[in-house]
């Protein structure tokens, strides 16, 4: 979805600015600026990462649409409704051990229509004891109140 | 996406028709048609899940489109590309007796736009050793040569 641009270079700027002299001498390919519902959504996911790292799994549970459609499917089970999803998190992670550090990495947003948009990225949790670790899969509708999570397919690395 | 709708009944015809009258003892409330998106999706999976029961891979491999930019997620690991994808499958499933007997059941098919479609189901192998079962996600693009697989992701049951 992003073209790589060619971007405009001034060797002369770039001899002359110290750090820029980059540009003048690699060829450089840029990504063209991320679109605004890439941008919104990925600021969405790191604010979801953000808040889970502070414990709080109801800031965590924001990027979800909050509709009994949401889905939620997790190894071989699947999870309807946005209250059914907190509870499962809720049960799952009760305390800030549980929760460890979060992070998200590798994140590819596809906009499949001007309201909807697939993301694919790579999850991991850090805590005292365990590190583990896989994959996601978000289908995003754009909604009144911003981009939301209206399924999410999350698998684990054995 | 698909609305109930009531079916217009008739009791003189539900009673004079022998199992008819179903429609007039009970509420009848049936889904709309499906749409044509929908029904092309879902004969797509029935022809690949039909392609796997006669133990071709090549003609699973036809619901994916053919692109290098297929993905494939499974557990923790990512496949990128129909050729990689296919070899994928060739390596875990190299004879009628590992690719077993393939179902898929609970669809439900999410229609994001007019080129672009969610499906969410559950998947099942017979084999005679084991019987894995687990749930996917797909996510399909519709293309000159019809609907295709761009993303899938699957994940195990424990």
């Amino acid at each position: 979805m992003i073209a790589a641009l060619h971007r405009p270079r001034d060797c002369t700027a770039g001899l002359l600015l110290a750090g820029a002299t980059w540009f003048c001498a690699l060829p450089a390919a840029e990504p063209a600026p991320a679109s605004p519902a890439v941008r919104e959504i990925t600021a969405l996911l790191a604010t979801q990462a953000a808040a889970w790292n502070r414990g709080e799994i109801d800031g965590f549970m924001q990027a979800y649409a909050q509709t009994d459609d949401l889905r939620f499917a997790s190894g071989g089970d699947v999870t309807y409704g946005w209250r059914q999803t907190r509870a499962r998190y809720q049960q799952r992670y009760a305390d800030k051990a549980a929760m460890g550090t979060l992070s998200f990495s590798d994140l590819v947003v596809t906009e499949l229509a001007p309201d909807a948009a697939l993301v694919f990225g790579h999850w991991q949790l850090i805590r005292e004891k365990d590190a583990p670790h896989g994959l996601f899969t978000l289908t995003l509708k754009k909604t009144l109140v911003g981009w939301r999570i209206i399924h999410d397919h999350t698998s684990s690395a054995p």
